[in-house]
């Protein structure tokens, strides 16, 4: 079947039957809703891009199943060149974009389960990478984005699963019968997941025996039945109903969507079915998650920043201050930040190891290394972006006051900046900065892939300190 | 004259005729407008709080001039004892408003006039002093709030006022007549100017003898004659016309209102007029004003900062965390940034001197080192409580979510955090995370009271680098 | 009794029978010893300055108890200005000695005691206060240096002194009498001792029942019998052997000297007992002494920072780079973080507030907060001016080369810079900056006046998180 | 010829006859002075492991010239992996001797010289290129070591080399005959190359026609007539004359040895000159050698800082206090901060490219971003480490007190942290922590391969703003 263009894509949404609701109303032709158009045309360019020839080569693959050319979302890596190409095509889409594009989560669930079925195969006599790879051929005949649906809703994190007062805080299966399971509970903060066309669950945490029930990964469709999704709000989202200026990113919006999905009894049938009850997997199988999204973020958060690096120059252009030493140091540190991050996803990736199933997986400690500084970097990205742009890009009144008949010469006359550059223009920069570098943008890069305690942990069990005492002992002329 | 209430505050708007505009829109009935509600209550708060026996002696003073009981905000400085009171009103109230409550700006320009219009009279035999004196019995006497406006458009950034291609860009006399001068052109970014009575007009750079015609400072009404207030948007301010939980800070807003004053060929009396080509005063009125207004950054934005603090280690224990080693030192960290902070304004205020007028002057060293601190340590501030509230303060549905008969007890069921903590409460506090520590609230702390090169260029000015290096030599035993 | 001059006080040292160790030998005539007389200089400027009619009244005081003028070091805080002048005194002496001058840790211990044994007669009965009183003045007329000794060598940090393999690892009374007591252990990181008339002994952490022979406060003279002084090394502490020039500071040298002070079995009269086993009240003594002497380090290290800002502006300058944009930004912050500091000293100081026994104590929560700013911003100061200087501060040849009759003229010729400026003087601001910004100096800063952790549980003790929480609660509309 | 072991090596040192100068007196028989030889047995590992079967992979390569087995330190880069090995030699090499092994520069120097002698010869039609082989073959075949000879004494660094009052700030050729040249001027800070066999001399900065004479890249012995090297200081270097335990790492010194190089009308054969008033083409070598040398810092330094971050370990767990959680939390950091230095080396290796010569050259905007991130993390790795170990690093008293039969046995006491740890082994990981981590070591990783300013000026030249504004415009919706 061949690679859908993003009108395609969106077509094939339209047939869904996805159940979606947001500020209190369920949203009947959810392709067409100005709230989630923009989310939509960000992962729409994923499905785009695969048909430019200039990137062809990132963003499509050659599927090791089938021998089919195939979208690279859909792809287990099989080189680490495969994954240096990720982070290219991420850093490339995210410049193009804006915004989070949202398919990486489900690249980076379907690459996980690929070596963790393996594996577990290997150790239990299972059979569940067959299974896999047949819904991977299906995806990848299909061209189909799969959400990758790991983050339960946790309760009380101090708590296990089966220790929470609702069990159910975690996703959990409540009945297996011949034909499949029965599954409960919730997936939070789910980008991408009302465009997409499957999900794919997965637990959360690295388990124990008693919360064995919990252990479960399995595809569904995202309108199977007993599937609610339940839309979260993002800043500014309102603006998307107003007009066209005051959102900055009109066209994509400026984070990927997120919702919280609700799986009530919702039925698997065992062939989609990936692990049922091997707790002792469900570590393995969050943490090539974790590693694999964590890789990403030196891509399309560098090539986010890549966007607001441009945006702030041109603020400062507009306002006459490019050449001011000053302003020329804040966007020099600004590219230094960018390109430190884009280098530690270049280096998880091209460090990247054989796993034992074939596929590729990336060094963990530096993906970790990664992820970590970008929950740091981004932040004074948009601090030295505000600073550099000016205090303008917090007081601009609105598109109707500057379209007005009667006030707009005002908002134009005093809003102007140096020769040559439009007002109009200058809003409009101004709006990009404003929405990209505040809000709901900043949390995503904080707590997407993980919260940066979570990195800090894999940190210390990577960091192989062991070593470095033993080198250290053996210079300072220590013997025990 | 009895000091106001924040009843007799909100009626005395009421009577003004002042000319809004938003979203395309002239407002009317601006006190009982949702969208510009919020900022009235938070400036009230300075009026209710004069009659608080608790805080009386932090918000009120007696007037130097008559003797009389008046709010502190009107007041002069007569010791280093009263900056510090102002530094530990600003936190106080902030304490209760979580937000910007705008009045401090007109504060600190009569602060700035009175002893810049006593030194212009010394150098230059003018008769300022005693008509700003008048001014500001009148001020004091109806306890009238007053705005600061000081900051021009300013257009081409590297241009001077008259090099601009628009002559406009910076605020000027356009006519001078025996009754009074008219002027012309606009101010930027307004704070709390549309729920002031009066505005003070002020130059915003220094200027040199070619720029005299915007060398002028002068007071008048909000709903002069030819005055119009176009309002700036704000983070998320679309949020105050659906309801209340998701505004976060639905009583008190996020931000001090904003606006761009336009003065249309403004009619000022000489009586009000304090400085009228004086160009080489300028400078001194700019650097008073500039250092007074940045002493109070270590006061309200400490106070704000309490409430961040506070709201995330609560997020941290309704999640279940709040022992957790790594949440505590992040809690502590963010104390540590806030008191630090303020620990500079205290400091700026208890090194004050008089001036030659026996106003009271902050060290201008140490608050433009404040202001430096506040334009990084907010970020930081922010950036912890992301870390530490989690993830889910980006996704939350919406008020309607969470209140619809059918979806909201799924909302209610998974949103759901440790026992005992209500979800409403989760995610009301959530919110309150969420507006308090994004967008243009980020923008305020960088931007108000200047941009931190300025302050930069303050610190060299004021640093005694020649001193520094005559003690390194002497030191270092060179001999020159 | 007069005070003392710096000549005087160098005599009172050579009456003392101090044994004293380094480097494998007694060192006899110490005052006179390179290795010592750095320290001994840098002492003896908190002498010479008393004298100095422009900084009279910064570094004496009245005796609250006889009227004398006295030196500043031996005062009990009367007011907050007092507290003040304590900050304005040790910056202006750092800036005249670039290094630590040591008197303030007894300083620090004397006021500690002063309140400490006020409340414990009030609360026990006792008569610590009196006897007390009775040592300072004996102190105060004869102009003494007492030493502060606090830190015990603790042993392994995990278990309580009681609980040590070795019940020496701290200060305990081994035998009690009527004469008074016996004293067994060691002080550990003795600041100035060598050069001290006095140790005030007191307890290195809060204590419990168990670890009441523990609880031990008392002043025995440096030279008692049974008291040993092992000094410790610095970095290049071999080059006060060489010359002068590499030492950089030749007068004053780079550190505090510091010693581990043995005490074998040393007896002490009850009337210099102050504590004898109230182990409740040794909690309050450390916290008393560290706040007071966290308020110091932005005091002094200021001041020792004005030194190293200097110079390196100067070694700008004699490069001729002093008017390069980045150079003068780097300047520019090294200067923003010296006055973070000094602000942070001001602050806590003029927020002091009296004791019941009348003494004044700084506010504690922001003494705290200036050290934790210490141990990050020193490092980042020495940081930039290593960037600024350039890295020929790393590479001179020794004095012997530059000196040398033969090779001396290519040193000469090759490490010149620009015009006028002599190739010797660049030499030695390159050697100021070498020995002020690295390795002990570094140390001292970290862990001076305690670990940057003990300050972060002071802080957390004492920021008021519950009320924090309860203005958020407030704000966001939670009521539980 | 075979490749030297680490004996060979010291043996070929001893025949040369380099003139060393140090501390005013000119040494005699350097292989074996103490103060140098920590620097020669550091470069001596750099032989050794080639002859280790387990690294021979990393530390030896196949020359393209000859298809011999020769050092990789003498080797061309012949793909993006050999500049990956390159950095994992490094990381290998820096923590077996914590410390600079200083044959790094000689080996950037013949990659960027091999490719700028061919572009020369491209654009020219001069035949360096060859004759730059001859050179290569003659150091690979007796596995030479070459220092790389860039920084010029540059005097006023406001100045161009011809506008300078001494002529010879920069090196210049004096003299042209048909033998060869005549070059006058010094190389400063040259590391290693008191114990190199030859040095590659190359110009400090792009050149402009008016500097030509300034234009000359040649290699010469480092014995030849007229080469003098007079030692530079360091901090400690003292020590080593005293014992062992002082100098923490007693083997291999604390940074690599650096001189002042005198060149004194040294003549130059023709077949070893290869640039020689090229001006255009300065500008080149230097960029290719300084991207070059600034990829190595994540490779050595990381190795560096992995027997820092193994002592600090071991120091906290000496001192009872290793499961601390603010203890792990910073040793995390650490491990973070050195992990991102190394990913950044990865990085712009392999995304390293081929040359018009067929040599790779790495990613220079990527090279660039190591260095400048070194000249932060080095600093706050080592601020780091303070906190954790402890103050006692900066107390310890000498090796001869410790040894002492006196005194001795108090400091075994006292300096005791927890059983089964014995005295001496904690001070020797206290003193190697206190050498590695100040002074002389940060200046070096300050301005090591150039100092920020220059990372600066090339990240904004590689960083493509105009690039980033375009795609900001197009989001923005902006046409012009």
């Amino acid at each position: 079947m061949a690679l859908k263009t993003g009108k395609d894509y969106v077509e094939s949404l339209k047939k869904l039957n996805t159940e979606i609701w947001a500020f209190g109303e369920r949203i009947e032709d959810f392709t067409e809703h100005a709230l989630l158009k923009p989310h939509i045309n960000a992962a729409a360019v994923t499905y785009e891009m695969a048909h430019d020839p200039q990137f062809e080569d990132l963003v499509t693959a050659t599927s090791h199943l089938t021998g089919e050319k195939i979208s690279r979302f859909t792809h287990i890596h099989q080189s680490a060149e495969d994954l240096v190409k990720k982070v290219k095509m991420l850093r490339m889409i995210a410049q193009r974009t804006g915004t989070c594009f949202q398919r990486c989560v489900g690249f980076d669930g379907l690459n996980a389960m690929y070596s963790t079925t393996y594996e577990m195969d290997e150790a239990l006599g299972t059979n569940y990478h067959e299974r896999f790879k047949e819904h991977l051929k299906y995806l990848q005949e299909n061209d189909l984005m799969s959400a990758g649906s790991m983050t339960d809703p946790k309760g009380d994190r101090s708590k296990k699963p089966s220790q929470q007062s609702d069990p159910d805080m975690y996703v959990r299966v409540v009945e297996k019968n011949d034909k499949g399971i029965i599954i409960r509970g919730a997936k939070a903060h789910q980008t991408g997941i009302i465009n997409s066309h499957e999900m794919l669950i997965m637990p959360t945490v690295a388990l124990s025996e008693e919360d064995k029930d919990y252990a479960v990964a399995c595809a569904i469709p995202v309108d199977a039945e007993g599937v609610k999704h339940i839309f979260g709000r993002q800043s500014n989202d309102m603006r998307r109903l107003e007009g066209d200026i005051d959102c900055g990113n009109a066209k994509y919006g400026i984070v990927g969507g997120e919702a919280l999905t609700v799986l009530e009894d919702v039925f698997v049938p065992w062939e989609k079915v990936f692990m049922c009850g091997e707790s002792q997997f469900a570590g393995m199988l969050v943490e090539r998650f974790a590693s694999y999204h964590r890789q990403n973020y030196g891509g399309c958060k560098t090539g986010v920043s890549d966007i607001i690096i441009g945006a702030t120059a041109l603020a400062a252009d507009y306002n006459g201050v490019a050449k001011a030493s000053h302003v020329k140091d804040k966007v020099i540190e600004m590219i230094h930040l960018a390109e430190t991050l884009y280098g530690g996803s270049i280096a998880c990736s091209s460090e990247g190891r054989p796993t034992s199933s074939g596929s590729y997986f990336v060094d963990p400690l530096l993906a970790n290394v990664v992820k970590q500084n970008v929950t740091r970097f981004i932040y004074e990205i948009c601090r030295l972006s505000h600073d550099v742009a000016g205090g303008y890009i917090a007081t601009i009144p609105s598109e109707q006051d500057l379209k007005h008949p009667e006030i707009g010469k005002y908002v134009e006359k005093y809003f102007k900046a140096r020769d040559g550059v439009s007002t109009e223009n200058r809003i409009r920069i101004g709006r990009l900065i404003e929405n990209m570098t505040g809000g709901t943008a900043l949390v995503e890069s904080m707590h997407g892939a993980g919260s940066p305690q979570a990195q800090r942990v894999m940190l210390l069990r990577q960091g192989n300190l062991k070593h470095k005492t033993e080198l250290a002992k053996n210079l300072a002329g220590i013997k025990e």
